[in-house]
Parts: C-alpha cells; sequence; structure tokens
C-alpha cells in the first residue's frame, strides 16, 4: 500500500509519499516512491501508488523517451515545453503500459491499477501539480481544494479537509501534511515510515529542497505523540449527549 | 452511499446509521438504514449497506423465513436460537438473494455488493455484534478492537482507533460516534443526517433506546462546532517543523 499527498499552496509546492512498499531497484531517483526529474530549466517530482511494475515501467519509458508521431523527436520529461505537456506524457506512456499488460493481469484476476501525482515548475511557468490515473488523464489541483492525493487516502483527507488552505504558511502546511500521515499510518499498517518530502517554494528560480522522516525522526515522534494527547482533550472536552439517558 | 458503526463495550451496544440514501419503502421497521426486530426474548437491529435492492430483498426474505433443510421449519430471527445461528441466516439469505441476481448486474456492470452489520441479544446471551459479507461469512466484534463499521467506513475510522475502547462509557461512546459521523460527512457529502442510533445496555433485560439525530439537533451541531475548533487548536498547538527552513 502507499499513501502521497500533494500540496500546491500560494506558497509553493510539497508532495509527501511513504516508502513502506519496498520498489525494489529505480533508476531514476533515489527516492522509493518519489522521483525527481530535474534539468536547468525544470524541476518535476513523481509520487507513484498503484501496481509496483506498471509504475516502474512507465518511470523506465518516461526517461528513454517516447517518440513524438508528429515531429519524429524523442520526448521526455527534459524535453516537454509545459507541465501540462508533462502531464499528459506521463499519462500516455502509463496508459501504454497498462494496455500492455492488461490481458495477462485480468485472467489473474490481479489488480494492475496505477496513480501518480506530478508537481513542479518547467521555466518560468507557475508552480503545477497533476494527479494522472491510469486511463491517461489527469485532474490539475486547484485553490479551492489545494491537495491531491493517490493511494490510501480516506483515513489522512479530514485533516486536510479542515484545515488546508491556499493561504496556508508553507511550514504549517508540512505539518498538516505529517498529521495525514499519522492518521493514515495509525489505521493501515501498511503504510509506514520514512515519509519522503520534497518542497519547493513559490519564488522564482527556488530551489527544492527534500527530507526524509526516518522512524526515530524527533520531530514527528512528538507530533504523533501531540497530537494524540491533543485529540484525547478535544474528545474529553466535548459535553456527553444528553439524550443517552443513564440507564435504560 | 452509506455509513453504519457498531460500537460492542462492555457498557452495552450503540448501533449508528446515516439516512442519506432513501432505502424507499421497508416494511420490516421504522428505521431507513436501520431495521429492528423484536420479541419477547431477543432484541435483534440489523445494519445495511451496498445495494438496496440486495439488502431489501435480503430483509424481506428473513421477514417470510427461510425452510431449514433438515428440520423442514421456517426459520426466521423471530426464531433463530442464539445470536451466532442469526448472523448464519442473515448470510446464507444475503449470499442467496445475490446469487439471484449476480448475471443481469454482472452484465450491466453494476455493483451489487452489500454487507449488513447484525447485533442485539436472543434471551441470556451475551450481547453480540456481526459484519456479515455477501459471501455469507461473519465475523464476531471482540473486545480487542470494539467496534465494527460497513459502507464508507476509513473517514471515520482514525477517531474510533485512537479514542474506543472495551472500557469507554456508554454516553462517551456514543459521542465518539458521532464525531466519527462528524469525520464521514465533512469528507464524504453522500453520508448525511439524520443518523439513526439504537442503543442497548449491557444489563439483564435492559430496554433498547432509539434515537434520530436530526438535522437540526442542537446538540450535534455543537459537537460538529466544537470539535472543529478543537482540532484547529490541537493543530495550532504543535510546533512547525523545525527541517523547513524560512526560505530556500
Amino acid at each position: 500500500m502507499t499513501y502521497c499527498v500533494g500540496m500546491l499552496i500560494d506558497a509553493g509546492l510539497i508532495m509527501m509519499a511513504d516508502t513502506r512498499t519496498n520498489a525494489g531497484i529505480d533508476n531514476v531517483s533515489t527516492f522509493k516512491k518519489m522521483h525527481i526529474f530535474e534539468g536547468k530549466d525544470r524541476f518535476i517530482s513523481v509520487a507513484t501508488a498503484g501496481n509496483l511494475s506498471v509504475t516502474q515501467a512507465t518511470l523506465s519509458k518516461l526517461e528513454e523517451g517516447i517518440k513524438n508521431p508528429e515531429t519524429e523527436e524523442i520526448e521526455t520529461l527534459e524535453t516537454v515545453p509545459t507541465m501540462f505537456r508533462a502531464a499528459e506524457l506521463v499519462g500516455k506512456v502509463l496508459r501504454s503500459t497498462q494496455l500492455q499488460i492488461k490481458a495477462g493481469y485480468e485472467a489473474e484476476g490481479v489488480s494492475f491499477g496505477a496513480t501518480m501525482l506530478l508537481g513542479g515548475r518547467i521555466g518560468d511557468e507557475p508552480l503545477k501539480l497533476f494527479l494522472i490515473y491510469d486511463v491517461g488523464n489527469s485532474i490539475s489541483c486547484g485553490r479551492e481544494t489545494p491537495y491531491l492525493q493517490i493511494g490510501e487516502l480516506k483515513y489522512g483527507k479530514p485533516i486536510l479537509d479542515r484545515a488546508l488552505t491556499s493561504e496556508t504558511p508553507f511550514n504549517e502546511a508540512v505539518k498538516l501534511g505529517l498529521i495525514s500521515f499519522d492518521s493514515t499510518m495509525r489505521s493501515n499498517l501498511a503504510v509506514g515510515l520514512p515519509i519522503d518530502i520534497v518542497m519547493l517554494r513559490n519564488i522564482p528560480n527556488s530551489k527544492p529542497a527534500f527530507y526524509r522522516v526516518e522512524r526515530t525522526d524527533p520531530y514527528f515522534q512528538t507530533l504523533s505523540r501531540e497530537w494524540g494527547i491533543k485529540l484525547r482533550e478535544a474528545q474529553a472536552s466535548i459535553p456527553r449527549p444528553p439524550f443517552v439517558s443513564p440507564l435504560e
């Protein structure tokens, strides 16, 4: 299982992915579910969920490049001119990878679904964040709901729905993301530490920052413990329902 | 969509169901997704989720009764000797209902899944709570995880995982259930008020109590508002991550 969340707020782009499923060898980046493509005018981060052979094959094909039938040129994430075209390229490759293995997997009754988050910036474009479905289509993150999730998303969604807005400060948003992961990891043991974080401020020419929350991370341990204590306090402070008679 | 939760704690049995899907006509009880079977030595409550034609047909067949091939007698929830046998009977009827319509639904690509919670007491038995899967099998609620859920269950699971234990007082458990519903309704609009609640204390010969949380219920409005405020306070009280540098 996997949980990944991307947040696109006024202050910048934050992407987080757990690492519990071992993604095996990966020749694209140093992250297990977070894959980085960097060039002189671009920074692109791809987080993956779902069937590992599908996501790995997709990433390998993206690295090798896809021939554009109109221009005869080889397209990669290093050559696409915009983030939207990057999302289209990833979607196209994801779809073709799935179609290749569809017949075999369906016969076996095995799930071969896969979804991806694609975030980053090309040239002077604003920061962008997309969720790419396995049919190849994608949705773009907007200001109204400034986050997108893939994988085991429901346990960690309520805190984001309640607290995250486009105006949330950058480090507050990172904190909310970690609370979202904490809730997810408590309810689904298949999502676990370490958590990989990619952070890109919404400032021209800003450099990405990377952080890995390890199992022993003192900040995350504090956050997890404090959040549990505060939730219990919040729960205790709410009066009990008056309609429950003492004994019936 | 539906969300139902059953809690079996030392203090008693609590079952809650939302009502947003209109269950249409229902000749078993006055509740939409909560169906009550009462007899002189028993109280049985069934909460349903999934394909409405399947759950309705199952309940109608349960009311009419099923002939036991061994004894030739007609079995209903009014005649079964134990809660376990009640769970078996419901599972058998649910399974046979599904098999009847399976071919047609599969051809149409429509979901015909259905699950049920069955709780209550027969005679001097302890209170019991079962989750019945559509294959006809069931699991029984135990002390370690004293609740079972069906339908849209993930949004409301973290609060139960954190706070509910077998020792939780009865009215505190009702409160936790309502917080669980509040989180679910915020993240999935297809789950909504009113919420039907069935409460049965773990006291010999205790009578069941019923409550419907209407849209205008002042207690639930307070709970929902206070919980949101307390969550924001809890979130604000946790320090921000030290690894996010002010600007990078």
